[in-house]
């Protein structure tokens, strides 16, 4: 099937060049969201969750609006752009206003009236696919998007659920070459909340761009042992610049840069 | 560990009484709502899916707002309560006027957005496990209403997705005892989506309340060729009537009254 | 589909009356096994491995010969019938002489060089389902026993592989009803194994026998705490005797005896 | 982990160099493997089924001990290497002489009786996962292969059982990473029998070797539309020396050899 291009600033999602997505699961200040970023050589999207949603109500759920306001602040610094996770169709407004890339997570796929009312806007859209939930189901939950005039859809794979456990969630490798297959939408890959253990990012990273995948999304945190949140799967730094120069030659090896 | 018993008008949810709950899966007019439900025998709650989450944005959502009015006309002119999905916390206000029971549908288990306006409210709460999700995440979805203050919360299972075919979802039966171990919720199970198939609900009814459960929740069609969702897996009034003599003598030998 | 009875000795599988079968997991020694079994009030059937599939290597596989003698022993003495697993087709002539009933093991579910020689004996087979396996495949499992000219065929449900982690495996329930619609054979529910902890058998067991199972497989032990294998599921003889006068009680209900 | 590598004729299975296997699904006859065979232009491994473990007693099951002949002769006359399937102990002397590489296929995973045979020899011996089973259960069945003094273990990834259907099965592509992480064993993939699709098999094949998979297992058929078996996912050919011009890429991109 064809591709589709989404643009978003300078950056073209689903072009030859591979995006490349990182920042920490949460942000938890200004100074941290300085540390996390200021020495990545390479990167076009800035993460961070600020409305999250988590599985526990006693989990940190993110600084919320203050947090959107470091992430534009550090992101147009840099002159980066910025990805969150929204949590509630009220907030749109401010998320049109401050935010590049709107991501729905996982647990929010099928929660279709938060889809159609993200559908009404021009934003980019980057839907994660629920880890309980078929490709099918991932495609129709974008239609609810597209439906109401919004085209601008990024799709992204970031694991299912199994009964293997020696990884948190079991990323469905297929997924890349279906979803070609099947819709022109861009494909990133989240292998960071995949597999839940920073042991085996690099090696799914790579696997995703050798596949096919348009874009990668990696958790990085300046220190990890002192993460709020996820801080089993956050790369250093340093070692998301090293896993970058090896991206970098499976992409060129697959006709692609960075 | 204790039974929490929710009070809703005369019912109770949670004591030894098997609480009843029987309706189409969606309301499709009031005509078609009197037709599915007078022939009923023993119901105690009328189900009906007014806004809907469907999979697809094609298929039929439901009548919406008129859909409630068709419910709670024709469950107040027959003396029994009413339970129907909600979708999107702005319309709680409606809900808690015209419904006697909110359910979250599976799809909505993890919208934390939602439950925690719930959360707010006083109304009877039944959450449906989403059926990519553990127990313990229904568990902590549960915590996200209890926490801002309601406790009226009663647990659904209905199925969970895994590789066998042969039924829509795999009905867990263990969940039964395992969140009657680690909550005071009442329990009730959906037999009809879980097998998506009306030829499996007696086997799986009767199961449910064998295996503990507090209440049973059946879909109902007066002619389900016709059903507008879901016809495969409802039950005529008859059919249903049937059902319900042989459930009596299974609650009967537990310990347990219908 | 009309059902098939599968007679040894005086029992009639797949007749009106459940059919109970309970043991150690293991064969551990003749002492032992009086013990497991002196103070079941009704039981039809001795289990008991004696070559046992094991996860591990490591683990303890059984007494071999050693522990069909002994089974078969003390089964004869209380004038019950027997089974145990077998693992290889070179042993099929100790077990026609020595076992009542051979079962294969969910792990060897697809071992068809096995399947193949136990359809040329005229010996009740039962089958149990891969943790991995669909139903449909179950049934092909048991084509190639019955193709071999053996129809003395006993299906047997234990849980199957999903990603709930409260339970060792998951009991699919709706097994028994599939089963009976596609297939003549007797299905028997093993809770034990499908549990993985005592707590949750009860309910497992009403359960199964309000969906339609045929017989009960249960895990009995005299002091679980010491068993060699298993030790978490295993009922104590009094805790097997009380459940049994509750699965009476359901199977009254639905029409059937113990 | 260290690796190890198995040494089999003049090729290192876990060097540097990524190994590569083709051949049919099954071996039909001469005169066919030399068609599937002779335009390959880089493999190291003819396969080809002989003995076939297949879910159906009317699926064919392939030639047998005729279609060793066959497979051993057109290996040899080629300069290459051959595996295939066993299915049963008894035949394991027969197989010790005409075949360099035994395979354990993913439905024999866990007959330990098999598996313990196999650990008399000192063939090299690739074994498949069982659909059903964890990491760990395919480390503990290598183990019984080990223990009794065969070390020449190659473990495979096939796919897995999970709710996703658009492929056959779900490749696991954390497998590779995780058993690297835990064991010195190579780590083959099978991306043809995971996907069940040949349009997904060069995005899992290069997706394989980018995340360290020792070699590739690709099915190949010289017409696939009339193959006795699995024809959905058999490349032809001219495919395949297309795919292994690209995975020669993506090998050198992670500093590998082909």
């Amino acid at each position: 099937m064809n591709k589709k291009t989404i643009k978003v600033g300078n950056l073209e999602i689903g072009s030859n060049k591979i995006v490349l997505i990182a920042g920490p699961c949460a942000i938890e200040s200004e100074e941290e969201l300085i540390l996390d970023t200021k020495d990545l050589i390479k990167v076009d999207v800035y993460r961070g969750g600020t409305f999250k949603s988590r599985t526990s109500p006693h989990s940190f759920s993110g600084l919320g609006q203050k947090g959107i306001d470091i992430l534009n602040k550090i992101s147009k610094t840099n002159n980066k752009l910025s990805i969150t996770e929204i949590t509630n169709a009220n907030f749109i407004p401010e998320y049109e206003k401050n935010v590049d890339i709107i991501q729905v997570g996982a647990r929010n796929m099928q929660n279709f009236e938060l889809l159609k009312a993200l559908g009404k806007t021009n934003k980019p859209i980057m839907i994660k696919r629920g880890f309980g939930n078929t490709l099918e189901e991932l495609l129709y939950a974008a239609e609810y998007i597209s439906k109401e005039g919004n085209e601008n859809i990024i799709l992204c794979e970031r694991g299912i659920r199994t009964f293997e456990n020696s990884t948190r969630f079991t990323l469905d490798i297929s997924a890349i070459s279906v979803l070609k297959n099947k819709t022109p939408y861009p494909v990133i890959v989240d292998p960071s909340h995949a597999a839940g253990n920073k042991e085996y990012v690099e090696s799914l990273s790579l696997a995703a761009v050798a596949a096919g995948a348009d874009g990668l999304m990696i958790e990085v945190h300046s220190n990890p042992e002192k993460a709020l949140s996820d801080k089993e799967q956050a790369l250093k730094p340093e070692e998301y610049n090293k896993l970058i120069e090896k991206v970098e030659k499976v992409a060129n090896a697959v006709g692609r840069s960075i």
